[in-house]
C-alpha cells in the first residue's frame, strides 16, 4: 500500500455554498444499525446522487407505528443539489420511503429498471394525493450522467428479478454499491449475476465497495433458487391433495416458481391477497412469470376444481393476524378453508419476532388435519442475500481499496469487515461507522471516517403523519398498553370552589368499572377530599392553583390505584369550573 | 394387543357425588397447547392428585398481563377431594401458579424435593398477604400414599437440580409422569438420571407415560452439561480481561458451573440481579453450589479487583429492558459498566420473540468494544429438555401401553407421538388431546380420550387481579396501544340543553394536542353541532337521549379523526349536565 500524506478537510455542519470537487463524500443515512430503511447519499462537488429510499418495519415497542423511514433533513436542506435517485430493486426496504419524502426533496428523477419502476408506481397508487413521480427506466447496459457522476449498473441476483448493483464514477474515484445481492449460477426465471462485468470493475482500481451485510453471519454460499425449485417440484410430485403455498408477496422469484410448477403438474393456481395479486399482475405483464393464462384462476373459482388440481398461493407465512392464510385457517375466508389432507408449504424464513405466531399457526393447521412443510424441514426457502462466501467473492472480484459494509446491524457489518480483512482489505480501510456518519475521500483517494454526522434519527410514519409521533406519544402508548387509563372528571362551582355532584370516571384497559364500584367510589371520594383541602386551605381570596391540585390528584390516585391493584394506569384528572 | 370390550362410563359435567374406583382419569389442564402453565390432574375414585402448578409468560398481544395460569374451576369445585400437589422441580412453569391459587383449592399439602421446596417458599415471600403454605419435603427414595394413589419418584436431569419424575400407582394401573427431563450421563453438580429405576418400571406393565415434548422437534440426543462446562472452561482459559456471563436465574446448573470455574481460574464472582442472587443463596445454603465463600464478592466490590480477576454473573441474556445486563450495557448500573475488552457470554438460548432485542444488545456490546460469545457460535448452552433420542429412550425404558405427550404445543406433541409410534406404541394408544380434555382408563386398563373437557381457558394474572382482565380490557389495551385515546368532555346546561363554554379535550398516545389546535377545535365544533341538532330536534319537552347522542359523537369524531389522520384512537365522549 502506498499510503500518502492525507490532507484533511475541515468538515462542519455549515458547509460553504460552493463545494469542492476535491472531495467525494459517502453518507449512509439508514441501513447501518438495522435491517431496512436503506438510503445512501453520494456527494461530489455540487452534486448529490441518492441510492435507495427504503423503509423499515417497526420494533415491538413502537406501538401503532406503520413504519420507519430515513431522516431527510440533510437532503431537504440540499435538495437543489440532488441529480437523481437510483433504486436498486423493488422491495419496500429500498423503495418504501419514496411516497412519503420524494416531494419534500424536490421530486428529483428516480432511475430504476423496468420491474422496479413498476413496483414503485404501483405503491404510489396508494398515495394518490401525493403528486406524481418522475421515474425513468434504465437498462442494465445503460450509462447515465448525473452531474459529475457517471453511473453504470450491473445485474445481481436477489429474490426479485431486475435487481442491480450501481457503479458511480467521479474524478476522485469509482465507488461500487452492490444493493441487495447473492450470486446464483442457476437462478429461476432470471440470469445469473453478471460476474464478468463485476470482474472487469476489478481491473480498474475501485476506490470503495459498499456491500450487503444481511447474511454476514451465515457460513458458506447462499442456496440457488433452482435447488428450491427442485425441492418444491418433489413436493408437487408427491402430493395428491390440495397445496397451499404461503410466502412473502415480494418474493417474485418464488412466485414464478410456484406458477411454473403448477402448470407443469397440471394444477390450477389461485392467488389471493391484495399485494400478492398486484405483484403477480405486474410480473406477468412484464413477462417475468411465464405461465399460460389458463393456469391462473380467480380465488372465487376455487371450489370448481378438485383438490388434486389446485394450488392456492397467498401471503401469511409469518402468522400475521390479518393475512389471507390466517383467514383460510380460521374459517374466515370468503371462498375456502383448510381441508383435511391439505399440504401447507411455508416457503419463507421466519422474521425474528414472529416465531410464536408461526408456531401457533402450525399448531392450528395440524389440528385441522393439514400437513405442514416448513423451511427448517427441507430446502424450500433461500435467502436473497449472499452468505460469507458470496461476500468474499464480491470483494475478490471488485478488489476495492476501501470496504464499507452496509445493510445490516453493527454486529453483522463488523463480521462483514472481518471477512474483508480475511481476503486482503486492510483493517484501517474497513469503515463500519454508524447511520449518518460521513465518509470522505480526498483528491488522492484517501478515505476517512469523519466524526461529522448528518441527522439520521428514526422518522416514524403513523397513518398520514410523518415524524409527528415522538417519544412522548410512544411512551404514552406503552403505558396505555400495559395498564390502560383512568379519567376522573370533577365539576367545580366557580363561586364556592366545591365539587358539584359526583365526579365522573371513564376508564379503558384498566378494570371493568362496572365490577369495581368500591374502587371507583373510593377514588371519587379521594378526589373530593383533595379538592376540599386544597381550596379551603388557600381560601384567602386567591384563585386555587388548579394545576397544582390536578397534579396532587394524579399522584394520589396513581398511588391509591397501584396499592389496590398493583397496576399503573395513566390517571387523567379533569377539572372544569362552571 | 389383547384389546377387550370397553365399558364406557357416561361422563358428564355434573358427576355424581360418589366416584367409582373403576376408573382412573388423567386431565392435563395446562401445558398441551403452549410451553408453560403445566398442571395435570389425576383422579381415581374419590381422590385427586395434582402434578405441578405452573405459569406461562404472556404472548405479545396480551398487553400488560404478568402471566397466565391454569384454569382452576374444576379443582375448586372438587377441592375436598385433593389429596396432594406434587411439584416436579422449581421452575416457574411448574411452581408459578401456587401463590395465586393454592388457597382457592383448600391449601392442600404440596410435596417437593428440598431445592424445589426452597424455591416455592422463596416465591411465596413475594406474596406475603396470601397465607402460608403446607410444603412437605420428599426424598427421591420416598414412597407416599395420597388417598388411593401410591406415589414414588425418580431422579431426572434438567437445568435445575433435584428434578423428579413421578410414578402414580392405582388399582387400575400405574402412570409415569416424567416432568421436564433429559438424560445426562455426565451432569455437573448432579447425578445422572436414575435410569435403573426407570428401567425397573419397564418390567411392571406401565399403563401410561406422560412425557415432556418441549424438544420433540430436535434431532439426536441432548447435550451434556459437562460439554458446556468444558467449553466454558476453554473461554475462561483464553480470556485475559473481564468476563460477564448472562443467563437465566433459573438455570441453577449453569450458575453452579460458573461459580466452580471462577474458583478454578482464580477469579472472583460478583452476582447481581434480585432473583439471581436469591437463587444462588438458596443453592449455596442447600449445598448445590460447591465454591468457597471467598470466591463470591458483593457487586459493590466489583471495582476493587482487576478485570483479569473478575466474573460478573447476571440475568439479561434475552435483551430484557430492565435486566441487570442491560443496565450495565447502558451505563445505568450503579457499580459497573462495560469495559473495552470485556468478554460477554450469553449462556442461554433466545426465547422466540426476543431475537430482535438480543440482536440490539449484541450490537451495542460490539460498539462498546466488548467481545460477545453466543450459544450459536459454540456449545455454551444446553437445553434442559430431552431431544428425540432421549424421548425414544424414555419410552423404551418405561414401555407404557399408552403415551400421553405433554409440555408442548400441539405440533410438538404430535411429533412426540410419532416418535412413540416409531418405537412400538400403537397409533391408537397415543393421546394428543387438548387442554382440559379428559383421558379415562377403565378397570381393565383400556384408555379413551373422552370428548368431555374441564374448563381450561387462560386465566390472566395482572397485578393483584387473577382472572379479572378479560377480552374487553385486552382489546381496549390493544387499541390504546395502537392509536391512543381522545376524551372530549362537554358540560350541558340542564335547562337550556346547550353546551356551556368550550368542550375540553384530553388525549394520550394519539397526537400532541398542543400542536394540533385546528384538529382539536374542529372536533369541538362537531360535538357542539351534534348536541345542538339532537337537542333541538327532540325539543318537544322530552329529555334528550344522551346515550344516543354520545354514540353519535363517538361515531362522528371517530370517522373525522380517521379521515384527518388515518389513526383510530378510542374516542370517549363525556356529557355532564349541570
Amino acid at each position: 500500500m502506498t499510503q500518502q500524506k492525507t490532507t484533511t478537510r475541515k468538515s462542519s455542519a455549515s458547509r460553504p455554498a460552493t463545494f469542492s470537487k476535491q472531495t467525494l463524500r459517502v453518507i449512509p443515512v439508514g441501513g447501518l444499525e438495522e435491517i431496512g430503511r436503506n438510503m445512501t447519499i453520494f456527494e461530489h462537488g455540487n452534486d448529490i446522487v441518492v441510492v435507495d429510499l427504503g423503509l423499515m418495519f417497526p420494533e415491538e415497542e413502537m406501538m401503532g407505528i406503520d413504519y420507519i423511514i430515513p431522516n431527510m433533513e440533510y437532503l431537504e436542506k440540499n435538495k437543489k443539489r440532488i441529480r437523481g435517485v437510483i433504486i436498486t430493486h423493488g422491495h419496500f426496504d429500498h423503495i418504501g420511503a419514496i411516497p412519503h419524502v420524494i416531494h419534500r426533496i424536490g421530486n428529483p428523477p428516480i432511475y430504476a429498471t423496468e420491474l422496479t419502476k413498476a413496483m414503485i408506481l404501483k405503491r404510489q397508487e396508494d398515495f394518490k394525493g401525493q403528486g406524481s413521480l418522475n421515474v425513468r427506466t434504465i437498462r442494465k447496459i445503460d450509462r447515465i450522467v448525473l452531474g459529475s457522476f457517471k453511473v453504470e449498473f450491473f445485474h445481481v441476483n436477489h429474490t426479485i428479478p431486475d435487481s442491480i448493483g450501481v457503479v458511480l464514477r467521479t474524478s476522485i474515484g469509482t465507488i461500487v454499491h452492490t444493493g441487495d445481492f447473492k450470486f446464483d449460477h442457476s437462478p429461476v426465471g432470471d440470469a445469473p449475476a453478471d460476474i464478468s462485468k463485476i470482474a472487469r470493475l476489478g481491473s480498474e482500481d475501485i476506490l470503495a465497495l459498499l456491500s450487503d451485510s444481511t447474511n454476514a453471519q451465515e457460513e458458506g454460499y447462499s442456496i440457488s433458487e433452482s435447488v428450491i425449485r427442485d425441492n418444491l417440484d418433489q413436493i408437487f410430485l408427491n402430493t395428491r391433495k390440495r397445496l397451499v403455498v404461503a410466502t412473502f408477496s415480494s418474493l417474485i422469484s418464488r412466485i414464478q416458481q410456484i406458477a411454473e410448477l403448477a402448470e407443469k403438474h397440471g394444477r390450477k393456481l389461485a392467488i389471493d391477497g391484495y399485494s400478492m395479486k398486484s405483484n403477480v399482475e405486474i410480473a406477468r405483464e412484464l413477462g417475468y412469470i411465464n405461465a399460460r393464462r389458463s393456469t391462473f384462476i380467480d380465488i372465487r373459482q376455487v371450489n370448481d376444481y378438485a383438490d388434486s388440481k389446485l394450488v392456492i398461493l397467498c401471503p401469511g407465512a409469518q402468522g400475521e393476524g390479518n393475512s389471507t392464510l390466517m383467514k383460510i385457517v380460521n374459517g374466515e375466508h370468503r371462498y375456502t378453508q383448510i381441508h383435511k389432507g391439505d399440504t401447507v408449504i411455508f416457503s419463507s424464513s421466519v422474521i425474528p419476532g414472529n416465531e410464536r405466531s408461526v408456531q401457533g399457526l402450525k399448531d392450528t393447521l395440524y389440528m385441522k388435519g393439514a400437513e405442514v412443510i416448513h423451511y427448517k424441514m427441507m430446502g424450500i426457502h433461500a435467502s436473497g442475500h449472499g452468505n460469507q462466501e458470496d461476500l468474499k467473492m464480491m470483494i475478490n472480484l471488485v478488489r476495492p481499496k476501501y470496504l464499507i459494509p452496509v445493510h445490516g446491524t453493527y454486529y453483522m457489518r463488523k463480521l462483514h469487515g472481518k471477512l474483508g480483512e480475511s481476503v486482503g482489505i486492510l483493517e484501517k480501510n474497513v469503515f463500519t461507522g454508524v447511520n449518518g456518519q460521513v465518509i470522505e475521500f480526498d483528491y488522492r483517494g484517501n478515505g476517512k471516517l469523519l466524526t461529522e454526522k448528518v441527522p439520521s434519527s428514526y422518522v416514524m410514519v403513523d397513518g398520514l403523519g410523518v415524524g409527528d409521533v415522538g417519544n412522548v406519544v410512544l411512551r404514552d402508548r406503552q403505558m396505555l398498553a400495559k395498564d390502560g387509563m383512568f379519567t376522573i372528571i370533577a365539576i367545580i362551582d366557580r363561586k364556592t370552589k366545591k365539587v358539584v355532584g359526583e365526579p365522573q370516571v371513564t376508564s379503558r384497559g384498566f378494570i371493568y368499572v362496572k365490577e369495581n364500584f368500591d374502587l371507583v367510589n373510593a377514588a371519587k371520594k379521594r378526589l373530593k377530599d383533595i379538592v376540599m383541602k386544597s381550596t379551603s386551605k388557600g381560601s384567602n381570596g386567591t384563585e386555587p392553583n388548579w394545576n397544582y391540585i390536578k397534579n396532587s390528584i394524579r399522584d394520589d390516585l396513581g398511588k391509591f390505584l397501584f396499592q389496590k391493584t398493583k397496576r399503573r394506569p395513566i390517571v387523567l384528572p379533569v377539572i372544569i369550573e362552571v
